[in-house]
């Protein structure tokens, strides 16, 4: 089978780009091996937010007096996470690929020369696709093992287990201080993990602000989350196949966990994909160029997590629009290097929002960051509960927001909120931190009284402006 | 007594006017008749936002399954909106204007001549103020009564006496369709006011995209208060002192109602201010140029809802920062014309959020406004209920977002979203619409999944990009 795009994963990144490829007046393929929608529709991004948005609510009515909430319903959040992630079925996703209109394959797909595909469905059939322009490689990560003895054979949870859970744990153990670690670990202590423990070798949300991570720590221990920092696993072993787990810590105490939810990275999906044959080494990640492409080649891309820039859904996408539109306008002869044919946004420190509670968003560079990149940076801080709007969206309304100020030019190159809600602020941010807004303009940026955004006002007064 | 600025009034804009000055090194008086820290602080922004979050949380629960709220406690409620307003009790804010430095003198402020004011206290007491450099008028404004016969004598409620309301009537009613008006009818319809009725002679919010006022109505309609728009009242009786107010309509009908709130909107606070003295009319509002001055004068100013410029706390606030630093500039010859040093925000269309279920977060122009400035105008609108983070918000999440391009420059020009929780969305579209930041370069900006904000990607996908 001819056709001029062949796009292996149907993620939102690998949806994006036959999208926009197929906008652009070419033909594409998609093939997937497993669900159409990809990690983020039925495992990531949208069970984990339905799974935590019921304890983030509550904890917002539990500030507010004259309003109160009853316990949490579990077997009605996770019907309804069960809803939101369409009961893994993508009967839905699928009819949206054709009509973009592309062929979904379902199948493993697998590079096989240059511009060829093959493809190995379930029962064994194989069909082979060349590409006239061009192959987008979008398939993704795969979560990290670390090696830890015993562990394999323990029978750990990975996030897909935890998004996907249908009996919660008594207790649960969580090993890392990612966003996976620290939104499930909150989840599931407010959907009956009574004893959830969350072992961690640094800090949590370590890529962050350091006051991120601290705060979301606080907020766990409070409710009941035991938080250990500086832990190392030194074993694992679950002794009976229906029994519990037992971790073996590098400080020699022990922990007992009827599940062990390991979330400590992910890695480029590459396995199997046949990269030798395109002449590039077969670990991932697949390093592309701005145009998402892979340098040497002319015909190969790689979007989403599997190039490794950053492993967001909403960055994947992005660059997958810009992956559609380069290959558009390179099958048709056209200039190349419009602003919209390269990633201008992954360089500067990607837009990011973890849900729990407190919310941390942040976008662009920590203060260590831009001080690593040798700029003179100055950082402002502002305390968000000393703002009027999060006063009266509840009592103790506590908070913390960050910019950091490019000297030299006077504009943003870092943000970062955390506080309950603070979600919706960071596109804000994020606008300023792109388009380099100078901070005498975003002083005419009048923020409405009395919204939480009263921060931005307060923030270039601490500045001095 | 002499010092280099008088400012009258010391609400908001008043407060910030001085602060500013005295930031530039000048010292200042502050008069206030009645409390400082002004209408905002004790009968408008702050009580309502109080009284409304209780509602805005209950209906954000109602759509989360598997979580439940019990019945709003009024009393609960009434008292955090009294702690809110500090108990009317004005100490902390006239703490903070002794902190700035700056004199408080109690008592009436009155123009009586260039650079000339009289403070008569409540006990009689005049004191003479002359001002060596600026008169900065920010009295703030009073309700509009209109002229309906019968009214005056009833008894009326205006915002005031529905913001600090200790007894929520039984049966309200409520002539008007603006922000007070709608914010006042859901707050009070939630805390007991069973029987609410709205009397608007056109639509709701009628500044606004016309969908803003319409989904509000709705809104209004479904929660069970009765919206009478193209209603026209002909006459208002309380016929005993103790009962309650009937209110004759235009078609005929009549409507019994325990209180009838009044709010068409608000006037310049201009009375027995002096305006002659200084050779202006004695009508509102006092028109300035953009350094807050008034033509023809040399040494007065003007901040707040008493310029008429837009009657938003913020909008007075951003004025006064302009104001006290021009002063202030002026005073020691520095330059006057530097880009803070001028309004460069009221002219776009002022950032406003109104409260309401769904709440309504716009800025800049409607689309009706910016044709009638003669502009090549694009609407793109996008359905912020298909947004897959606002789907995660809750069950039946409606609302609406709608973009205004400028299509000769490229830029919006106006963004309006009503739906629930949008507050925090606005402040992105203030910075692109202030920072007239092309839509190229908002394509770049990337928003975070799953957020509400995404909806930045569709209206842009929608436009083209």
């Amino acid at each position: 089978m001819d056709v001029d795009v062949v796009v292996i994963g149907a993620g939102p990144a690998g949806e994006n780009a036959a999208g926009r490829a197929v906008r652009g007046g070419l033909t594409a393929a998609v093939v997937e091996e497993h669900l159409a929608g990809g990690e983020c529709s039925y495992y990531a991004c949208i069970p984990s937010k339905a799974l935590l948005r019921p304890m983030e609510l509550r904890a917002e009515v539990s500030r507010v007096p004259g309003l109160s909430a009853g316990p949490i319903d579990v077997e009605k959040v996770l019907a309804r996470r069960d809803e939101a992630i369409s009961g893994l079925d993508d009967s839905g996703q699928a009819e949206w690929v054709g009509k973009l209109p592309a062929a979904l394959l379902r199948g493993r797909g697998r590079l096989t020369g240059p511009r060829e595909v093959e493809v190995r469905a379930a029962d064994g059939t194989v069909t082979r696709l060349r590409a006239r322009h061009a192959v987008v490689l979008a398939t993704g990560s795969v979560p990290i093992v670390p090696e830890i003895p015993g562990l394999a054979g323990a029978r750990p949870w990975f996030s897909r287990d935890a998004t996907t859970v249908k009996e919660v744990p008594r207790r649960l153990a969580v090993l890392g201080g990612g966003v996976v670690a620290c939104e499930m670990a909150q989840a599931l202590h407010a959907l009956g993990a009574e004893e959830t423990t969350l072992l961690v070798r640094g800090g949590l949300l370590g890529k962050m602000e350091p006051f991120a991570g601290e705060s979301v720590a606080a907020s766990m221990r409070e409710s009941g989350i035991d938080v250990r920092t500086g832990a190392a696993v030194a074993r694992v072993e679950r002794a009976a196949a229906d029994g519990p787990v037992t971790v073996h810590l590098g400080d020699g105490s022990v922990l007992e966990a009827d599940e062990l939810l390991v979330a400590t990275g992910r890695r480029a999906a590459v396995r199997d994909l046949g990269l030798e044959s395109a002449g590039l080494s077969a670990d991932g990640p697949v390093e592309v160029d701005d145009s998402m492409r892979v340098p040497g080649t002319d015909w190969l891309y790689a979007v989403g997590d599997v190039n490794g820039r950053n492993l967001l859904t909403h960055m994947g996408k992005y660059q997958a629009r810009v992956c559609g539109d380069v290959i558009a306008a390179r099958a048709a002869g056209r200039p190349d290097d419009g602003p919209s044919l390269r990633d201008g946004a992954d360089g500067r420190g990607a837009p990011q929002v973890v849900f729990t509670d407190p919310q941390v968003a942040a976008v662009g560079l920590t203060a260590e960051q831009a001080r690593g990149k040798g700029l003179d940076v100055r950082v402002v801080d502002y305390d968000l509960g000393a703002v009027s709007g999060a006063y009266l969206l509840g009592d103790g309304y506590t908070g913390r927001a960050r910019a950091v100020v490019d000297e030299a030019h006077k504009v943003l190159v870092g943000v970062t909120f955390a506080g309950p809600a603070v979600a919706e602020l960071l596109h804000a941010a994020t606008i300023a931190v792109t388009a380099e807004v100078p901070l005498d303009t975003l002083w005419h940026a009048v923020p409405a009284f009395p919204t939480v955004s009263e921060v931005w006002l307060r923030l270039l007064e601490e500045y001095g402006l």
